[in-house]
């Protein structure tokens, strides 16, 4: 049996759903699980939808071309299809902080991301020690003012090398170009330490405590190049108070990070993501 | 346009989707909204569809009947069918305590609950008042351990006569007997103030104190003639400390009983409530 | 017995805690209940304690006297000391929605919040019948553009004939002059719609719902001239996700804004607010 | 400076804060942080009390008689008193489940958790290269139904010869003996993976689903002879629905028991919980 992942949108209109399903039946394929969802205000139809094939009945590339022509185009559709069982491939890039990594690896170790690591860049070394305790390799691309385009053009390289399907900042604590940003559309997942779009930038914990804040977040969100603009992926928060001092806040908000993150990345591999109008949709 | 909202749950078996959605297209009907869900451990299979029909294209009588020979005996389905415009008829049950009434009426008077009101009954005259400015006829109906069994005749043959769709008991302060029950299976939602299975019975409150817990919760259940044991709607907490004491747990989780209520009764409102295996399906 | 309550701040020092702790030992008094908090960062000092004196002991003037020469000149203290048996007397200022005054006058009612309301304020007329069901006199004082310095005027006449100690504008649609705000500092307490300092201003859940949150919030502060940058005194949250509209996050953000301002309000009733650069200690 | 904390309880009676912070006056000591509860149902004063000596100001010992006979005994008071600087030694118990010790570890290297951890036992050797890879002793102490009474002499004389000072359970596997939690009382800290007290005893998740519970929880309490009974230190919950399965529990499950487990460490070590009527009085 192989196991395919379709995630459609397109403008709303009657009889998607009955034609895609018996597209689906048409190729001895059998859907297993369909979620949807419509945008009212904008008229657009999201589906994410899971069917199963019998190993021989069709190839990936026969099925694509015969749903554009029988399906897709019809509805004007922008839809993608995964293999349910391959793996994506992700990249790490850290910077100094190590929670989100041990975090990620932990996960990853103990089997709960389903997901390749081929490689984790860094633009320090610090992190080294740990990406080989897990056995995945590190690279060093130091990245200063005047080398950026340059450790950039490394960086894209290394991920073409090893196929990155997509990108994950674990705090990663430099500005992407617009050009790098272009190559990885919805493809780069960001954690920021603060509750988007509350305290953008630098050092939100520092402005969350100085505004007197009575909860504080983190928000995980696709890079844009505009700078955490991104469409949200996931927020969580904690409560703080007046006892609480900035270190308390950036330890607080260390947990919350963890979480955040990596619920976005279980979001991303299992193609639950779904992003339009600069928003998400989050299917189940 | 009609619109119509269907609850199916049967065996889980290939095809469902596309069959279902195919016999829609086959009325000249258009599935507007599809959600799903497969209990793997019990193979069963869980949908909820809400389509439109051009007004004269199916009597409801004669889709329902077609349904059962086309879909529906072929799958051992168990399916029900709603009116998606018609409002359900909810009958209120209270005693004494009055914050649930006003947050349900609450709700109610500003639209928020799309449903019909046709009776208060309560066991005491307190709550007269409260019905009244609110324009909704309220019965009281005293019951005593003596009278109980005469009592539920009277309650029986109101809800009969005003066509009660389902019934809310908002903090009402007697045991419904099993005969009571079993008129309305699925059909007696109630709010328990606890965080069910803690605490099931009596002054939950006072025993969630005693016990020295840090969070403290609500349930809304269907009522079956287990008490506090039936299918569970919703639950929500909130954080308690050593500070508070029980009139602090009584007041606090007024708040809790009133939300937890409110959402239930939206639920099943909406129709997106599936009883299965004493457990409740929610669609979103 | 008489019992009062004191809230002190002063640049912190050795010794304060005993000082003021003998003092009052001193006076025949028994401290019940101490609350302290030191905020290392600007090296102040805050305390709030609840104290017992027998009746004739000490006449609170004589008390403020002997306290300030005693203690307070000594520390450079800012204090404040309230009698915990008076209840404070709370105006409600009002505009068209009617879900924040439903939630304080039913809390006001059952005895939840230990206050006067000797009046509601409100520009439009829609709210009287509220007022006067639970018996509250409702003052109907327009304003426009032309006449607004004029309409102030009157409502500080009003707040001052009935000794107002301090204001709640439950969802009062009108900005108050920072004449009128100078009036009643750290005593205007403001729920605004939104995760503060996220969407200020008008319409946050339509900007909630643009930016693609995954959470919305609701935030009570005391107002300043600086509109929505007040002091915080609670905020909190509710998960929302793509399946929501405006429409669904305005309903759940009325919860929201019930449950934020009511905490707020008996914060400040209890006396459990010191106001102090621009945030707020609450004790607990 | 050495600076201390006192943890006090005794019957509620006048004067006792005075008492108090006047001995540590005339000690030439100075109170810097102090939090107080009053339990008003049981008569019951707690008080926790951080203050600084000048060096040679007071010996240790010196203190502790003094205190007792000018203030303790006069009070009826239990009362503890550590110093602030000195690091407690913590022992872990683990079996086979990680996540609980990564976290605590991590915690633990990045300087979080105030603690020395001279050993963890473990009645398996799967987790032995995880302490190694932290540098702590790791001793492998086989426990079978037999040889149970032996095993637990063998972990008290490692207990002993490291002066332990309290015990994390961290997803250990084993129930200890009456006889053993006796010789630390109030200083087992266990992690039960569910919200109590529902779903005591074995396999909580698998409850969960079964009840088709809305929200799942964690606990962390002190042990006692009666299994998931000691007083409750710290919970936290999760939201789930009909979509996840026992082992989506599971795994929301863990991160729910790595935070519930880390604070209440916390707290531990920070000695701000002091028990009584097994209940906690957690200061903040």
């Amino acid at each position: 049996m192989k196991k395919i992942t379709l995630l459609i949108n397109c403008p709303d209109k009657k009889g998607i759903i009955a034609t895609v399903t018996n597209f689906i039946v048409n190729k001895k394929g059998n859907t297993v699980y369909i979620e949807q969802h419509i945008d009212r205000e904008l008229g657009e139809f999201f589906m994410r939808l899971e069917c199963e094939f019998d190993e021989d009945e069709e190839k990936l590339a026969l099925f694509k071309d015969s749903f554009n022509k029988v399906v897709a185009d019809n509805y004007n559709m922008h839809w993608e299809m995964y293999n349910s069982e391959k793996k994506p491939k992700m990249a790490l890039f850290v910077s100094k902080y190590d929670h989100c990594l041990y975090d990620i690896l932990g996960r990853y170790a103990s089997g709960e991301l389903k997901v390749k690591i081929p490689v984790i860049i860094s633009n320090h070394v610090d992190l080294k020690p740990i990406a080989h305790s897990f056995n995945i390799p590190f690279k060093h691309i130091p990245v200063t003012k005047e080398n950026k385009a340059q450790a950039e053009i490394e960086q894209l390289a290394l991920l073409k090398e090893h196929k990155i399907d997509f990108i994950v900042l674990a705090r990663y604590m430099q500005i992407l170009s617009p050009n790098f940003v272009d190559q990885f559309p919805n493809a780069i997942i960001n954690i920021h330490h603060s509750f988007l779009p509350a305290f953008p930038g630098a050092k939100p914990y520092h402005s969350a405590y100085k505004r007197g804040v009575k909860i504080i977040g983190a928000t995980s969100h696709y890079v844009t190049s505009d700078l955490d603009e991104g469409p949200i992926i996931e927020q969580e928060i904690v409560r703080v108070s007046h006892i609480h001092n900035v270190q308390d806040f950036i330890l607080k908000g260390r947990d919350l990070e963890k979480i955040v993150l990596s619920r976005a990345i279980k979001h991303h591999i299992e193609r639950k993501v779904l992003v339009y109008s600069n928003k998400t949709v989050i299917f189940s």
